[in-house]
């Protein structure tokens, strides 16, 4: 071993101790005839001295030193004159008497700092030294634990890690995949799986009642700024279960990791909130409830006042911001205009101030009197002091609408704080969405999600207006806005599989051709069951408090779906492509 | 939750609370009137009955369970009059009051037993049948198991998780890649890893000094019986340490492994052995060291007694099989034969009987005095009762065939068994081997493994029999004959690494483009490291004290590569093809 101690565990207790510490240095300075290095591991940094009547050799070895130098570093561990209390190993210090130089460094591209010099693009193309910073140490470390107590918690409630193939088959449903030529059978591929959703039914199947998997992911889509072309679920898979029992068991899972990796408590229970609430309430499939701002339907509280933009509209929604009645007439010409960006969407915004003194001012006082607004407001939930936004349009897309805006304030005025946790389980989601262009019903999540028990009398009924009452019995895990898991109960019976079929317009033969593999097992016996899978990628990074999954990856891609370091995808040798039987085309 | 319990964890004390099970229908007969049903799930068998005068409607569903109907049982536990003392829950049975047929099932293509009558292709198209099996969940939750003592303790001993991307790139060394096209690069290709090393390595770089991950590999290779396309390793990589640090750090792993898997104490600490030393005595560089039945060399004992078949060879090596001078003319011809098979190569095999009764017979009787024959026994520590194989060639290769002879009789004679563990550490491994057809050195590992630092004074020779000297940084961890993990002492030193390549004959050019990135990223400050990777299927089959790892897999591909359960590798659709700018050959 190059050394006795990492550079984070010294402490006062060590003071005299003779001590082997190897790292990287991060910093020299000289002071007074001494010199200072501060030498870095993964486990922290620890201040190195060489004072100035130290040996020639010694003083000459440290002059040497450049940033990123690997030493090994000799000497007594003792306690500092000016201590550094914002140090874990802020009260010691090493008074060396041998310094070994393992390996030198050329001059990095960018500083190895927690605020670096660095742009994206070189720090990703140089990942390995990106990495050595504390943001993404600590990132890294953060994912370490939470996989750590993720596989307990599992484990301890028997859940079984059971490992699904890569190299499996193409599906002409979902997203596209990505393929592997096989060589032992020419002009036939693989497919890398895009979740191992059959796969984990097929364990139910099997009798594997309870089994989970930390598993690799890969979709080739068009890529996002937060997507990545391979991805990291943690996915399970239960039997014997019905909605709550899964509900419980991950919410527990969830509560412990708060607890044991951030020592946080998060409600109990965690709230849970219908799909239909969520969008009339919300705008949106994930609320961020870290705060309230909720949105409210004022449809008929103003019609029939003459406004005719109110009169003619399907639907008017509204918020009450939070004490923004103080925007001048050019912030709110500005959110106007933000809500009519085609990201957003809205035909326009309607505001009413509620001042501080009571009064009101609005862009609707012609048409209402200051009591009518006042029950607006009252409507609305506004406080004094609070701005009004009011949107119209078809009842969902300004329900979006709205709920962007909502977002959006919460940003701008704060609220989305990222040390306050929020989960939510959003339920009750429609089994089916119509679908105007092909005249049929799609599944809103896959085929076989299990349509909710109570409402299998909409579920056969033979009107359109029943099956589109059918909810799934599915479910999603939100914190903060952002959808970090989600699944559903399976159907297990036969005949509602084939009611599911018939109604999303699949023939038998289709079904068969699709699904036959999966549908086949299902004949010998399959138990009642459910699961869900969560992204661990987003999981870690709103763990981390950040939106930005990258950091929580340690060798991701670009949105180009290039490995910049590594430069990945590239040519492969015409040796490997006649093995394969493949011709490129020309005319890319 | 469909039940109360599993069928696996009632007893005694539970007699008398009402329970509601759930499971699949291994069995039902009756008996006088009564009707017994033996209820499976993932946990155990619970015995069912129902009386002759239950109510009718309860016998009619019971009369109509089918093998591997899903049901769920409520009644009462009960103790049961003829117990079966070989089941944990055969001192209980359930006097069942209501039964629901959850799902049916169509009769199994073979039966559900330990011992199945389906053949190996049928219980590969049907594995969620054939996972149902014991012998089968047995192996997945051994695996279970295992990976998650191996997460344990690696944790514990501060070795950081880290994943390493998937789709990484193609290099022109080793093992055939599994190549991915991409999309959005037409005509570039990802490859899939055949192992995380250069990744690993980088996190070394990086400065996490622990790393370990328990990770999906490919290797596009013929497959023989043993091999899959894609497999599981346990990586691990640390930094400032020694081969001493290494060996301890995984040798206490499999050794809490050991215990807390299986419950058994392995050697403490386990052997090791020069790869000279085992070549010498067992002709493998995988040692089984469970029996003794070591070779001995008895060259220059033989030589000059005109036998020129001694006296022509460049070796004589020895054998004494335990107990097999019984053997008769025709047992000794076949395994004469045995040896001369192409498999092993052998020119023949020459023996002495050494007879319960101190006298000798033997083959070579003519050329050698009772005397003589008596110091070549005590050479080769035969006991009364042992038969001598005798084998000549060149050294090498007749210690291996000597050493596969060993093996055979260690089977033949069931010395090899399958609940006794001999682990073993395999060291010290020569560096290069010379390459006769290109007249150079290859490296026998990869061209980053160390030289052990004694031995850097013949590295840097210019002389062919002192480079032929030099031993690697290396070691494998061996149990039982076969080879369970390997790894290596990686070169952190430049010109430690620019000699390398100097010996093998890579120019700078050459070796910049095969190993360009990972050269890069050491001349920022790379620590000295190491470390190694296990095998995880066979791991896990020698655990089980089986020797097919497709047992230990859940979803295991065939022979040709394929899944034969989703018919994979299949065709694509022309527009995956079109979209991936791709062309399959017409003349396959």
């Amino acid at each position: 071993m190059y050394r006795t101690n990492t550079c984070g565990e010294l402490r006062l207790s060590n003071v005299g101790q003779q001590v082997t510490l190897a790292g990287w240095v991060q910093r020299t300075r000289k002071l007074g005839g001494m010199t200072f290095i501060d030498l870095r591991d993964r486990y922290g940094i620890t201040q190195l001295v060489v004072k100035a009547d130290a040996p020639e050799a010694l003083i000459q070895t440290v002059n040497s030193l450049g940033r990123e130098y690997v030493i090994q570093a000799k000497g007594k561990v003792a306690e500092r004159e000016s201590k550094n209390p914002k140090m874990d190993t802020g009260e010691i210090e090493i008074l060396l008497d041998e310094v070994n130089i393992l390996n030198k460094s050329i001059t990095p591209p960018f500083t190895i700092e927690d605020k670096t010099d660095g742009g994206d693009d070189i720090r990703a193309r140089y990942r390995y030294l990106d990495l050595r910073r504390n943001p993404l140490k600590k990132a890294l470390m953060l994912r370490h634990r939470i996989t750590q107590e993720t596989r307990k918690y599992l484990d301890e409630h028997d859940f079984m890690e059971i490992e699904t193939p890569y190299l499996i088959k193409s599906t002409p449903e979902g997203a596209r995949d990505f393929v592997v030529p096989s060589r032992m059978n020419p002009g036939e591929f693989y497919a890398l799986p895009q979740s191992p959703q059959t796969f984990k039914q097929i364990l139910m199947v099997a009798g594997y009642d309870r089994y989970f998997q930390i598993v690799r992911c890969f979709r080739d889509e068009d890529l996002r700024a937060d997507r990545q072309p391979e991805f990291t679920q943690i996915d399970c898979e239960m039997s014997f279960v019905e909605q709550e029992d899964v509900l419980n068991m991950f919410e527990g899972m969830m509560r412990t990791l708060f607890k044991k990796v951030l020592g946080i408590d998060i409600p109990n229970p965690i709230p849970r909130m219908s799909w239909f609430d969520a969008m009339d309430y919300y705008g949106s499939d994930k609320p961020d409830i870290r705060y309230g701002m909720k949105i409210h339907e004022i449809t008929d509280l103003v019609k029939g006042h003459g406004f005719s933009v109110f009169d003619e509209a399907p639907y008017v929604g509204a918020i009450a911001i939070d004490g923004c009645a103080s925007y001048s007439r050019k912030q709110i010409d500005e959110l106007t205009e933000w809500v009519k960006r085609p990201q957003v969407g809205a035909k326009g915004l309607v505001y009413i101030k509620v001042n501080e003194d009571g009064s009101f001012k609005s862009s609707i006082d012609k048409f209402f009197s200051p009591v009518e607004v006042a029950s607006i407001a009252k409507a609305v939930e506004a406080k004094k002091g609070d701005l009004i936004g009011i949107i119209v349009g078809d009842k969902r897309k300004a329900e979006v609408q709205l709920g962007t805006l909502r977002i959006e304030m919460g940003n701008r005025l704060g609220l989305r704080k990222s040390d306050v946790f929020a989960p939510l389980w959003v339920v009750d989601f429609p089994l089916f969405e119509w679908n105007e262009e092909e005249n049929r019903w799609n599944a809103v999540h896959h085929p076989f999600t299990a349509p909710k028990p109570e409402h299998l009398k909409y579920y056969y009924s033979d009107k359109k207006e029943d099956i589109a009452k059918v909810c799934a019995n599915a479910y999603d895990f939100v914190l903060n806005g952002t959808e970090l898991g989600g699944g559903s109960i399976r159907i297990h019976d036969h005949d509602v599989q084939e009611r599911m079929f018939e109604i999303i317009g699949l023939t038998h033969e289709e079904a068969e051709y699709k699904f036959g593999f999966l549908m086949n097992a299902f004949k010998f016996g399959a138990p009642p069951h459910g699961g869900l899978a969560f992204g661990l990628d987003r999981v870690c990074a709103l763990f981390g408090g950040s939106d930005t999954i990258r950091d929580y990856i340690a060798f991701p891609k670009n949105n180009q779906g290039r490995d910049v370091m590594i430069d990945s995808p590239s040519k492969i040798d015409q040796s490997q492509l006649d093995e394969l039987k493949l011709n490129i085309r020309e005319n890319k």
